[in-house]
């Protein structure tokens, strides 16, 4: 690693810390590190960048924070797969009513998921709607076993927007699909059989290559969501 | 805080300070403390989480790096504002071909901010329409003085998002204008004298309350960025 990959950090106002962990990142980007690839030591960082290792080492527990690098003990320091992507990044864990934060993410998810089925029509590969079916009867067993299958749904709405070839949607996906997860509570007996119903139409769709039918399957799959949450929210504004 | 908020955290797998910083997150969510509440200092927290003072420092850390907690010097721990919301939390500085993101992204804002213009058009407040003339007038200001326009063109951006009245909405907006920063590079006169009169054309849009107006308005205005990034991909693949 160069020397001149590093301007001296210590001249501006974020934290030394900070402003390491940036130009490590910076590193990353220029060089395209992808996940996997070994970083420089501590000692070989400081001082490229002109830091101590004390901060060096700050520097690293930010990224790792930010899932941008992970420590493999004994062995160094790498770079994290899905470099940069946390988890709940809009921080929807600390909005207050998560019944309405429900309700608000459907509707986003009523507009992008009927345009994602459409484009996963059009692009899907025979090996991405073998992996389709497969996430379909995982769901459908899981549910008739009584247990949890919501992982396995979010996991099935994740793999059709990797139809689509468009990098950003399958990870744009799981933020908005957070209220899977709220949704859980809500679901009942009449709902999972929709669920399974409609999950196998918008596939059948995909697989015929018919974007129209698979966005209109899925606009359906996702407005049976909201209408049940709509009817939780009225129960409970109903009460005293 | 009563003590019974914790659990003890030793006895899983997530390293200690992973497992602490979690368990705080928790306490902000179950207390609904909101930006600029204060936590207890690090001896409480030790105490209370039944693990070292060096335990809480690192998961104070993690929760900073995640724009969770912020720590006034000599003041104290609080909640950060905005509290778990991350820059650029896809890692889309990590993602090769930043040309074909600005596509990517593009893409999803064609299909995501017609409906929210088309929303904004529905619930916007007079004091809405007022503040977004202003920033118009300030994006004006700039391009005229040839000065950079592309944060107050952001800015505009999520004003509309927040007139919606979906709180995900003007969270979800920030992440993929994303490519108004990638897009910077590209612009040129004839995209600055389209961006003024399109900005325009929403604004006037929402005002007269007429959703299929305002959806129109941004779609055109984002098939102009759209077809100037096509413009450079094809400049780009010619050349040897």
């Amino acid at each position: 690693m160069a020397e001149t990959m590093f301007e001296t950090v210590k001249d501006r106002e974020l934290p030394l810390a900070e402003q390491a962990a940036e130009q490590i990142s910076q590193l990353i980007i220029e060089r395209q590190l992808r996940h996997g690839e070994k970083l420089p030591n501590e000692f070989d960082l400081a001082q490229q960048l002109n830091v101590g290792r004390g901060t060096v080492r700050e520097a690293v527990k930010l990224l790792v924070a930010r899932n941008v690098l992970e420590i493999r003990r004994g062995r160094g320091t790498f770079v994290a797969q899905q470099t940069g992507v946390i988890h709940d990044p809009l921080g929807f864990a600390y909005m207050p009513d998560q019944l309405r934060l429900a309700h608000e993410l459907l509707d986003i998810r009523l507009n992008m998921e009927p345009w994602v089925a459409s484009l996963a029509a059009r692009h899907a590969t025979p090996e991405d709607v073998a992996e389709l079916r497969t996430l379909c009867a995982e769901i459908e067993a899981l549910i008739q076993a009584g247990e949890n299958h919501l992982h396995r749904d979010e996991a099935l709405h994740v793999r059709i927007a990797r139809c689509t070839q468009n990098r950003v949607v399958p990870k744009l996906l799981p933020v908005i699909t957070y209220s899977v997860q709220l949704f859980g509570r809500l679901n009942d007996e009449r709902i999972y059989e929709e669920t399974i119903r409609t999950h196998r139409q918008i596939v059948d769709a995909i697989d015929r290559r018919d974007p129209e039918g698979a966005s209109e399957a899925m606009r359906i799959h996702l407005a049976g969501n909201q209408l049940s949450i709509t009817e939780q929210e009225q129960l409970r504004d109903r009460q005293p």
